[in-house]
């Protein structure tokens, strides 16, 4: 068995290079077992898969895969507690299918990684069907943002554009867009019931949703706070309207 | 105006000593303008407030101000963006009521500071009468913890104890125990309405709650989730219990 122990080997390079976004063109990189299993489970294509020597015997019966030194893998792995295995995945193509249907979930300029991250898996624990960012949103391939999605990404499509396309898409499939909002101006959730096939825009920690959303959305909907905390964290907003409208 | 630029001083010793749990005794160290806007609302006693140089107009008419230099400041903060101020205030004495009514979470062993901070700042939102930790949950005098409960503790009690202690206190004042389980067995969260005074326990995020609490609990609930995603995060299962049971 060959064993990695130079950090200028090419693969090795190259790999690391995948925690930066600028070099995350074509791959991307995911950490730990139940990523890597989920993967698997997704039946996604994995170009390689990187496991540190004392954790080979996890591995039997892949392809594609590489035994590096224990100094390596800490070179590797993002989090403070390496599990031991990386693999490099092929950027899904998301394309906008020709028709759009269903219950979607829209974040305008979430920065956040572990807010993106854990908003896409409530998102997909609640059975919606899909996940629209603006661009200006947390790299959804960041790697905080990939451990708190938790393998989320495999199972439902997260597209990633401006969010002036994204109204444009859901307008023109009549998905009805709810907009959620800190003023008391606007209805509480609890008097709201959505169509069939609508999208739930949640906007920025700071400044909430912009004027844009605002304007264009359908249904400003608000969360009615009986306590002294002002504000609540907006995943926590999110996981309340998500699993309230299904 | 006089300005401490030595690591040295007294106090600035003292204060940076707040940043390890072993030190927090009989004070606490709050970090950024927010939490101190929130201990002046609350009225709640301030031993010092050390203020780096360029902020020192925000604090004007405030007593036992200590102005320190930037470089000192940035050693006293714990956020990687530091504003200025850090305050150090008295540990309240969280003793129990003699009759204890209302809405209350319990979190059993909860351990990321994140989690723990957003459940009682979300707690709060809800209008809920006090939170109780068991004694192995994070400590909420930690920073991290601080910041995501952007000052709900000067809102509501939180009592820490073991969680014994919680459930006997809980039993004697015939509050309702309604406990998270991951299992279906349980009753779905919807079925549920829960009496005028009662306690939903939260577990620990990679074990649930513990055979005690199933044991011990009037009634175990879980969140029905129709997508892939295998469970929820423990602070956002926790906002959609604590919403739909107010």
């Amino acid at each position: 068995m060959e064993i990695i122990r130079s950090k200028a080997n090419h693969l090795v390079k190259q790999v690391k290079k995948l925690q930066q976004k600028k070099y995350r063109t074509s791959s991307y990189l995911i950490e730990g077992w139940h990523l890597l299993e989920e993967a698997l489970a997704a039946k996604v294509p994995i170009e390689h898969i990187l496991v540190s020597e004392e954790h080979v015997h996890r591995v039997s019966g892949l392809s594609n895969v590489t035994v590096v030194s224990s100094d390596i893998m800490q070179d590797l792995a993002d989090s403070r507690t390496p599990q031991g295995v990386v693999a490099q995945l092929f950027l899904p193509n998301q394309t906008l299918p020709d028709v759009l249907t269903g219950k979607f979930l829209v974040l305008e300029d979430v920065q956040d990684p572990g807010n993106v991250g854990t908003m896409i898996r409530t998102a997909d624990a609640a059975g919606f069907d899909g996940v629209f960012l603006s661009d200006k949103s947390a790299d959804i391939y960041n790697m905080k943002v990939l451990r708190s999605m938790q393998g989320s990404h495999f199972h439902l499509p997260v597209y990633r554009m401006p969010m002036t396309a994204i109204f444009s898409a859901l307008k023109s499939n009549q998905i009805q867009i709810l907009a959620t909002t800190l003023s008391s101006q606007s209805v509480d959730y609890k008097e709201v019931t959505p169509n069939p096939s609508f999208a739930l825009v949640m906007g920025n920690e700071g400044q909430g949703i912009s004027t844009f959303v605002a304007d264009e959305a359908d249904q400003l909907v608000h969360i009615t706070m009986p306590g002294q905390a002002e504000s609540l964290n907006v995943a926590i907003a999110a996981g309340i309207l998500l699993f309230s409208f299904i």
